[in-house]
């Protein structure tokens, strides 16, 4: 059993503002990211499958599927959006915190991941150098 | 004489897109950089100055000194925000890329230089790790 | 569940020798890392908390509520200091390796972490881009 | 208990070709990686050891140790290396992948691991600074 | 004018090898490079341009044209590729060294650059983290 | 004509102090890096040639020879080492900046330079990721 990571950049921009919140709790929670005109980042994605090493070919996983899968599912819809307004979830007042991009990002993936893939295992995604977030997807086993 | 650079990252967004060019254009020179609701980027500005070594101290120009300006000049005015719609210059029709963006920043600190800092040598921006533009200030001297 | 990681850079100074061990035994041990008058490192702390993600804020924890307790716990007392010299427990003669560093820090942050925030799960410090020291939390739980 | 990561670079080329597929679905499957002339890559190896702190010493392995271990048993056999040429399961007919180069460089480690070292628990290899792949040592315990 | 670098990876192994020398002397001054084998490395290209804004579109080079220059000249012939078996200055005993290397790309872009592009500057090839190799464009003018 | 980067790390601490100064001076001026018991960094040296490349071993400078030098001529003196403590020009009382480190090795690589190596162009060290010193050693031409 290996685990294998391939990474994606992509770039994007977004405001973090909750509806439900007043402006001042807005202001107070989400600072210079509730800026009303929004900013942005090159978020870098990591999506990790694992899964036994294949006899003849030697690899896991041909990462040529893995990007097509990635490209289709994810990159076409976040890179070089605004994630406020072109992804359905955060146009629905969902706030667009990197949190819940991981979330969106991973209920996208398993929705597509095709049956003879290896197992789905993690998915995380940098905001900026500082700021990681990952979702170990063995949580969401058996839901 | 040494050269002494300091590296600021900003978080911002913006969309391409020239007024004077048809949308068939905009969107063959600009690509997904053109899509209408904009994206984003973690740029990394790099700020260059160029002295001689003070005897005393031993430095060239005293960092906090240089943060304080850059912050008050640059920082505060392009981190986390909306390039197209908060800076001026790319509100009135200037295109936001990365290039104008150099020339718009070395602008904003060739006005505040202050008189006893040594020299204002070079500005740097990288977009994304590919990415990278770079100003010689000297290119401005006798202007 | 959501894993939320932040990164802290902090310069300090070190010497490795250990008060019970021979003169010879501390070089032979240590190495250059015996030097009497010490050396230093850019250390690189990430810490990381796993918890839920808020429905109406789309957070795991408010990074700043993070810094400012890091801040206070941790990088006012590391920070441009000597380890030997200024932090406590090294004083008293525990040898400041960055194992022990990873313990002290993982003590500090145990000690002062409020109720309301989500699990400290890990941290992990880098001494240089080669050497990475990892406590994961969890292994003291039910001490 | 700590785990201690230790990061080892080195140069290596490799072809990847099943002698038991077809040519078409050798090109099919390795894509230019088949190229028949080979390419090669700067390989970063990470060996994770797991164990207690010693506490006269305050390190969980002495580094030099492992760095000499790491040298004899890995990096002469990999570093500045054709693997299909000089690694002996690779001359087999086994495809230097980098799942595969993972599986080999694990049971080299395991199979001289010393007693008294801490545990082996992790290997991890990035083949370039988008593929990533790793070996959890738990995985074969048991067998 | 703005300088503006974009920066392109590939892979590719070599072997350092003097036909004009003996094995001895090539032994002695190549080291482990002349293992007759051959070894690998992730090779990062950059190019560097220099040129006016342009007023309407404000970039200096469309990045879309540099990108399709340097995949047809350089990355179609060097990525994935065995320098001394694939690239004809290399296969009749020049050496590929990384500084050879550089000199065989910076003479493939001059020739193959197109007039309305603006001055090729500079190009610089780092073989790993710590071996960078640059030519100043400068250098050629007049020859 | 080709220029040569090769990047080495070294550990050490210091600490910024000039002696001239009254304690309130010192404080205003370095900050923490006052701290009288010091702090430390992990720098990273760049010690740039140039020089025509070898037309039979196709290298500007034997990199072993270059590494042998810097070794014995800065690394011995600065790795793992007190600058205040242990580099006699800052035991006189030159504070050990950066700027001034840079200036130290400069002199140390011009007094020893040999003379059949290319000409010492530059060097540049970073502090940390944020702060870097670059001294072109054409500037010290003609004195």
């Amino acid at each position: 059993m290996i685990r294998v990571t391939r990474r994606y950049p992509f770039a994007a921009s977004h405001r973090l503002h909750a509806p439900s919140l007043t402006d001042e709790d807005n202001s107070r929670i989400f600072g210079k990211c509730n800026n009303p005109f929004g900013h942005g980042h090159n978020y870098v994605l990591e999506v990790s499958v694992r899964g036994p090493v294949d006899r003849q070919t030697g690899v896991a996983i041909p990462l040529g599927e893995l990007d097509g899968l990635v490209k289709t599912v994810v990159l076409d819809a976040y890179d070089h959006r605004n994630l406020n307004e072109e992804i359905p979830a955060f146009r629905d007042g969902l706030v667009p915190t990197t949190e819940n991009v991981a979330v969106e990002i991973s209920q996208r993936l398993r929705g597509a991941w095709p049956e003879g893939f290896p197992k789905l295992e993690k998915i995380r995604i940098a905001e900026t150098d500082r700021n990681i977030f990952e979702m170990d997807e063995r949580d969401h086993e058996g839901q």
